[in-house]
C-alpha cells in the first residue's frame, strides 16, 4: 500500500549535500570513505562536503575507527546539538506545542485551551503567538529550528496542507498550512492529520518492523485512526484512509458533525458521550453526575463520566459501556477487513482505567468473525499528553532533512 | 503491508537452476551473459544450466539478440507448450475446473453444480473425479502438470492450506490440501481463498502498478473481499484479511451462517435475498416470482429476483435496493477506513444489468464521510465465470516456478 508523504517535493535541491548528510545522520558514526560507497560519490566529492558540514558545525568528529592495523580513518557524525523541531497538536480541547531536540527530547512545551475556532483566523493567530511564546522560553536559535508540523483532525491535502474537511472543528478548505506559514516566517510549516501524527510516535519502536499492519486509533473528542503499513504511513488514493470514526456502526444511528448518520464518532465519541450525558442529567435521572458537574449541566464532559463510572454510577457506567459496544463493533469492522498486527488505542478517553479498554476488547471479540483476526493484539497506546505533538516533530525529522527546512545550510 | 504467501518454503531446493528459469520467463527472450549479471552466476554456470534446460525441452532458442556489428548471442525463451496449470473454483452454487498453458490460454473446463457438502469427504472425492476428467479431455501428459490451486470461500491456514471457518459450507477444521493431496497424487496442491484468487485475476493488469490499493469484492451465495497492496495480494496477521461479508452493517441485524448478527453477508448475500424472496411469497405477497419458480417456492434463487426486478417486479426492486443500501454502508466503510485506488465489484450479483452497480454506487456515496475518498473508482470486474478458477491458475503460476511442483525436472 503506497502514496507516502510526497509533500515538499519541489524543494528538493542541493541532492548530494543532502544525501551526504542524511547518511551521516542514519549511519553515525560513519568515515569518509563508507559515506561515499553508499552515496555513489567520490571519496574527494565527500571530503569536500564534508568539510563544509564541519565548518559549519553541522557535524562533528566522533574519533577513530577500524580495528587492527594500519590508518583508522576519522569518523563522523551530526551535532546532535544543533536541530530544533516544533510539534503542534491542535486537538479540539487543548492546543499543544513541543519543541524537541536532534534524539527526541522535550525542550520546551506549552498547553492552551482550543478557543475561537468559528473564527480560524483568530485563532491562528493565537495558535502562532502561543508557539512563539514557547521558542521563546528556550534559548534556542530560530535559525536552528527545521519546521513547525501541524496536527490536527480532519481530512488535509497533502500536497498544500489544506484543511479539506475537519467535522470536529467545522472547518472546510482552510489552507492551515499557508496561513500558518505566513504567521511564522520563516519557519517552514507543514500539516498533518493528527491521528497519524499519533501513529508515528506509538509506532517508532516499530517502524523496524517492515511487515507489520499497525492500526492506531485516536478516541477523544472525535474518533480517528492511522494505518502504518510496512513500516510507513499509509494515506490511500486520496490521502484520506483511517476515518474509522465515520465507519457506520448503525445504519439508523444519530446524526453526526459529518452530516452522516450513525458513524462511530455519533454515538461513542468524547463529544457523544458527554452529550448524550447531558441529556440524561436534564431529563432528572440519579447520577453522581449532577454532583460532579456542580449543577452546571453544560460544562459535563467525557471526562467527568469517566470519573462517575469509576464510582460506580449506573448511568455512567451504561454510557461507558454503550460507547465500548460501538468501539467494539467498529474494530471488529477493521479486524475483519484489514486482519492487522496489533491495534493502539489513544486519546483522552483511553487515559482512564482497564475497564473501558476490557470492555472495548470483549465487544470486540464478540463481533469480530469466528477464528479471524486470532493473531491482533489489541493494546492501549502511551497515555503522555504530549504524544501527538510528539509524533508531528518526528515528522519534520522524516521530511526535515531531505528538503528545504535545510536551506538556509547552503 | 505484508504477510504474502510463505506456503512451500520448505520447498526451496535447487536455488541456481530454479533462478535461472525464472530469470528466463520473467525477461525472455534474453542472452546468457545477462542472465549471468541478473542471478549472480558466472557464464559458464549458466551455460550448464541453460544446457540441461534445453536438453530438456523446458527453454528454446529463441533466435539472435543485439544490433550493431560484433557477436550477436543466442536468446533464449521458456517453451510457451511446456506447462500446464489447474485452478479449482469450488463455488457453494458450482465447481468449476480449468487447465491453463503457460500463457493463460484455457485448454479445457469443467462444472458441476456443487452437491454433498455435508460430507466433506465425499465431496472431495467427487471433485477429484472432477478434476481427473477434465484432465483427460486433454491429451495432456500429468508430468506437465504444475500444480492444482483449489480456491474456496473461507478462512484459510496458509501454511498447510486447511479450512480454518468456511461459514457458506459449513466447514471447520478441514485439511483440504492434504485431502486433495492425496486424491491427486503425484499432483502438488496447494488452497487458496476464492476472493483471493479471483482478485489475482481481476488485478492482472494493474499489477505493474506498484503504488496502489485495490479492493476486489466477490458479491455472489457469500460475499468475501481480497485486497491489492502494492501489487501484491494482502493477507495480515493471520491470514483472514478481507472478511468484508462479516462486518457489521446493522448491530441488531438478522443472524448469519458465521453466529454472528448483523453481518453483510446476513442481509445482502445472494443467499439471503433468496432467502428473503422465499419468505415474502410464502406470505403470499404479489409477485412475479410466483410464476418465475413455477410454483416450488423453495427452488426461488437471487438469480430469479433479479430476473423478477429487471421486469420491474415491486418486491424484487425493494429487496435488490435493500441489499445495494448495506453494500453500500459496507463499501463506504471500506473506503472511510482504506481509501483504496479501485474497488472491483464481482461475483454472481454482478452478471446482471447495470441498475444494481448503480444503486450500490449511488447508496456508498451516499454513506461515505463526505470528502473522503474522493479519488476512489468502484467499477465491475469481469463477468466470466471462468475467473475464480482462471485467477488461481495464476497463483500456481506466481509459487510453481520456485517450488517443489517443478522438482520432477531435476
Amino acid at each position: 500500500m503506497a502514496k507516502y508523504l510526497s509533500v515538499h517535493k519541489k524543494y528538493i535541491g542541493n541532492m548530494n549535500k543532502r544525501n551526504v548528510l542524511n547518511c551521516i545522520r542514519e549511519n553515525q558514526p560513519i568515515n569518509r570513505s563508507a559515506i561515499a560507497q553508499m552515496v555513489g560519490l567520490s571519496t574527494p566529492a565527500v571530503m569536500a562536503i564534508t568539510e563544509e558540514l564541519l565548518k559549519m558545525k553541522i557535524i562533528c568528529s566522533a574519533g577513530k575507527g577500524g580495528s587492527g592495523v594500519g590508518k583508522h580513518p576519522e569518523l563522523l557524525s551530526v551535532r546532535g546539538d544543533h536541530f530544533r523541531y516544533i510539534g503542534v497538536d491542535v486537538g479540539r480541547v487543548n492546543s499543544r506545542v513541543v519543541i524537541t531536540g536532534q534524539d527526541g527530547e522535550i525542550l520546551a512545551s506549552s498547553k492552551c485551551p482550543t478557543k475561537g475556532i468559528e473564527e480560524p483566523l483568530h485563532y491562528l493567530d493565537s495558535l502562532s503567538e502561543q508557539i512563539k511564546r514557547t521558542i521563546k522560553q528556550t534559548d534556542i536559535d530560530w535559525e536552528t529550528i527545521v519546521g513547525v508540523c501541524v496536527a490536527m483532525p480532519g481530512l488535509i491535502e497533502e500536497e498544500t496542507g489544506t484543511v479539506i474537511f475537519s467535522p470536529d472543528f467545522g472547518w472546510k478548505d482552510i489552507p492551515l498550512q499557508k496561513l500558518m506559514q505566513e504567521r511564522l516566517e520563516p519557519l517552514q510549516v507543514m500539516v498533518e492529520n493528527a491521528n497519524r501524527a499519533q501513529a508515528r510516535w506509538e509506532t517508532r519502536p516499530e517502524r523496524k518492523n517492515k511487515e507489520s499492519t499497525i492500526f492506531c486509533i485516536g478516541l477523544g473528542y472525535g474518533i480517528g485512526s492511522a494505518i502504518i503499513s510496512n513500516g510507513e504511513l499509509y494515506y490511500g488514493s486520496s490521502g484520506t484512509s483511517g476515518e474509522i470514526g465515520h465507519i457506520i456502526v448503525n445504519p439508523n444511528g444519530a446524526v453526526c458533525l459529518c452530516g452522516n448518520n450513525g458513524c462511530l464518532e455519533a454515538v461513542a465519541s468524547g463529544r457523544a458521550i458527554a452529550e448524550q450525558a447531558r441529556q440524561i442529567v436534564k431529563f432528572g435521572h440519579d447520577t453522581i453526575l449532577c454532583r460532579l458537574c456542580g449543577g452546571d449541566i453544560e460544562s459535563i464532559t467525557a471526562k467527568m463520566v469517566f470519573e462517575a463510572a469509576a464510582l460506580q454510577d449506573e448511568v455512567a457506567i451504561k454510557l461507558i459501556d454503550q460507547a465500548a459496544k460501538y468501539i467494539g463493533v467498529a474494530l471488529a469492522t477493521a479486524i475483519n477487513m484489514l486482519d492487522p498486527d496489533t491495534i493502539y488505542l489513544c486519546g483522552g478517553m483511553m487515559k482512564n482505567g482497564d475497564d473501558f479498554l476490557e470492555r472495548i476488547k470483549k465487544y470486540t471479540r464478540e463481533r469480530q468473525m469466528h477464528l479471524a483476526g486470532r493473531h491482533v493484539v489489541i493494546c492501549r497506546g502511551s497515555r503522555n499528553d504530549l504524544n501527538v505533538a510528539c509524533g508531528a516533530t518526528l515528522m519534520i525529522q522524516d521530511l526535515g532533512w531531505k528538503f528545504e527546512a535545510l536551506s538556509f545550510l547552503y
